[in-house]
């Protein structure tokens, strides 16, 4: 069992605060747990019998089986005494959502709870945060109303994030684009657990591929380096650093309290631990999908497909601004191409179909440039405003991406209609991009974390 | 009556091609002018006696009335007839979006066509592009099913493309996001019309309030230089180049035929030239709606408003990353913020609304921050996750955004939820941004405009 493991993957789970009120956070979570979550839920709220249709407890002590973790949706000042009933009761994990700690000067009510955690052994995620979403177990203490607040499908990033509203606004973004999660956590005052525990629990979780990170400040430096320097080897992690301009830095300290610290140290610490930095979450969010559900390229020769010419050519312009190279394609494929298309398609690299093109000439070019070894990943762009693109292009990509031979990243820009096929992409593991400057970008940095780990040259 | 007047808005048009068969392109196109154009339509098709509920005229020479604009959507070996005829009726303007003449090597073809507009004086859009679309006057060539390409609302927006494909994507995805246009041209072979007089109309025309360019090459670049010069002093000019790097360039001989020329020399003549130049067509339209909606900013000063503190440090990044500086609020602006919000909000510059802001503590903050003779930009984030935030400050917003006093530009990321609320807001003539890199790039621009036409120092 690994440590931290049953904050994530808890067999049972009390909701202290849990309440029949729609609008209070206790409710919220309460059904977030009702509605996914396989394990036993035990309401806790000394007022009701019977909320949402399950037996409620006055307090824990009063739960007759074993609690793996405890959720504290309560006003500040109950949460030492309720702290104390789960030290008396034996659960070990405890997520405070609530607020009203050192954020707003509390500093002794802060300092009471970790007085009680460390009498009863209890490791706390909070308090002042919105806690956990794990996309597997369905844990969820996430407070806000699933209508504002999209869930994501399962998938292979994980997300530390120092601030709660970075936190839900990306997961609620990333949710609707169809990217895909393993776990979410917003660690708030970090009172016991911080980002350098998380990020070693991400270290040894299977289903995180890969490691987002937004961070103010550290109390730990030196242990956030060496997690980073030992992590980066085996699983890319990707930071926002916050405050890293002195106008930034001044925000951060009126917000977290967190001293940002040097711009420059950071950047030199970031750096040298092999961390993926990003300037930007969307940027940030580019480098995750890349990298959790593509293989790592054996090279930065780039074979484009295009639809449309223009779009090649700002493709091109991009890749190589970016550092990438035009691959050479070999002259069998370029033979191979030309067998199965009309005499007006420009068959070099850029591969342009050209505007009649259809999902079969997609699928002749996708597997000639898989065959050819003079390319190391291919960027497919796909523009659906023209009636020959039926939507089997996207089983067609699918099911050459499925292969995991070489990195396919597809590229489309449009409203409705190609928004829905964008979609469809994403949710089968290729990533989608409409801007080629960032799909340029995210390739490079994937082109660079496969030679930081040895894959390329 | 300005040149080129009459290929945006005809009194009547002559549809060349009008087809009963839904997929023919001259279907569509008679189709998109049924839908919204006023003035007078007369489809032509020798093998038809009617169109869609339409008399139709077996050549253009059988038209009972006078005919502004004929579009010509033939094969490419009928279309120097058809153009003899456009002649002796005395049309004077005529899109030609067939293809098949110089992009596949027929020379021979395009100077036929060349040679009969000459001898008739007429005026020539094409061929082998998509044409016009003018969001006034409902003027709409473009072929691509509606359902696959959406058109915009209304707006300031004028768009230039050589290439059709990057043309009807942006057009797609602008329109879906609910940017404003006024004109959009794709000229693609510029047999006759090309970037240097559709430039020179758009200085003209006064429903376009900023230009975008999408271009490869040009024969005439002294021209291009003189009207870009003249123009930006008057209105902004956003440029992408495709081919500005040596794969870029190699792309675009293959495509448009253009010789790309030097990226340095492009490079140079357009910063001289005042355009602005953009890295991408996001980038184009990030500078292009604030500068279409907003007011030009007195200076650089920016006050940020959030209900999200980590969104604050990112804005404060961004911002000061592009050379921007956070506001010194006054005094005043401070104690009157802090009269009408609960005493855990910070009230320095981020003003933090925190999370449980609702309408009223933005409209406050965004009263004062306008009133402040410090700040010279406003910068509002809202994160829609939480319950407190409703739909109402969307009126809010914008009825301080209608006085354009001072440019403000909104900030979200989110789902369904939000995206419909940021629509909302765009359709009223509010720029908003899902990354604050790029909204932080898009003021610099604005702010760097404003410099250049003496309005900020």
């Amino acid at each position: 069992m690994l440590m931290l493991e049953k904050f994530f993957r808890p067999k049972s789970v009390a909701i202290i605060g849990a309440s029949k009120h729609p609008n209070k956070v206790g409710h919220v979570i309460l059904w977030n747990f009702i509605r996914g979550f396989k394990g036993k839920i035990y309401p806790v709220n000394p007022t009701h019998d019977e909320v949402l249709g399950l037996k409620c407890y006055k307090r824990v002590t009063d739960i007759p089986g074993h609690v793996d973790l405890a959720v504290i949706a309560i006003p500040a000042r109950f949460v030492p005494e309720a702290l104390k009933d789960c030290g008396k009761k034996g659960i070990k994990h405890v997520i405070i959502v609530s607020g009203g700690f050192s954020e707003i000067g509390r500093t002794d009510l802060e300092d009471e709870v970790k007085g009680v955690a460390k009498k009863y052994g209890i490791r706390i995620i909070g308090p002042n945060c919105i806690g956990v979403f794990d996309a597997y177990s369905q844990v969820d203490t996430l407070f806000m109303p699933r209508y504002r607040l999209e869930r994501p499908r399962k998938g292979g990033i994980s997300f530390i994030s120092q601030s709660g509203a970075v936190g839900s606004a990306i997961l609620d973004w990333a949710a609707a684009r169809g990217f895909g999660f393993s776990k979410f956590v917003s660690y708030g005052n970090a009172c016991d657990v911080d980002e350098v525990d998380l990020l070693n629990y991400m270290e040894k979780d299977r289903s995180t591929r890969v490691i987002g990170m937004y961070i103010e400040g550290t109390r730990r430096g030196r242990e956030l380096y060496n997690s980073l320097r030992r992590i980066t080897r085996k699983k890319p992690v990707i930071v926002i650093k916050g405050g890293k301009t002195s106008a930034g830095s001044k925000a951060a300290s009126s917000h977290t309290g967190a001293l940002a610290g040097s711009a420059r140290v950071w950047d030199a610490m970031l750096k040298q631990s092999g961390a993926i930095i990003a300037d930007d979450i969307r940027r940030m969010f580019n480098y995750s999908r890349l990298l959790a559900e593509q293989p790592l390229p054996k090279g930065k020769r780039v074979g484009i497909i295009t639809n449309g010419g223009g779009f090649g050519v700002i493709a091109s312009d991009a890749l190589e601004s970016h550092g990438l190279i035009l691959a050479d394609l070999k002259k069998e494929t370029i033979s191979e191409i030309k067998k199965h298309v009309p005499e007006y398609a420009v068959v070099k690299n850029p591969v342009d179909l050209v505007g009649d093109a259809d999902a079969h000439r997609y699928e002749v070019a996708l597997d000639a440039l898989l065959k050819d070894e003079n390319v190391d990943i291919i960027l497919v762009l796909i523009l659906f405003q023209t009636a020959g693109v039926q939507s089997e292009i996207i089983d067609i990509i699918a099911s050459k991406s499925d292969k995991k031979e070489k990195p396919i990243i597809a590229f489309s820009a449009g409203g409705d209609f190609t928004s829905v096929h964008m979609r469809m992409l994403e949710k089968v593991g290729v990533p989608v991009f409409d801007s080629l400057e960032e799909a340029s970008d995210a390739i490079e940095k994937m082109y660079l974390y496969s030679v930081y780990v040895g894959n390329a040259e």
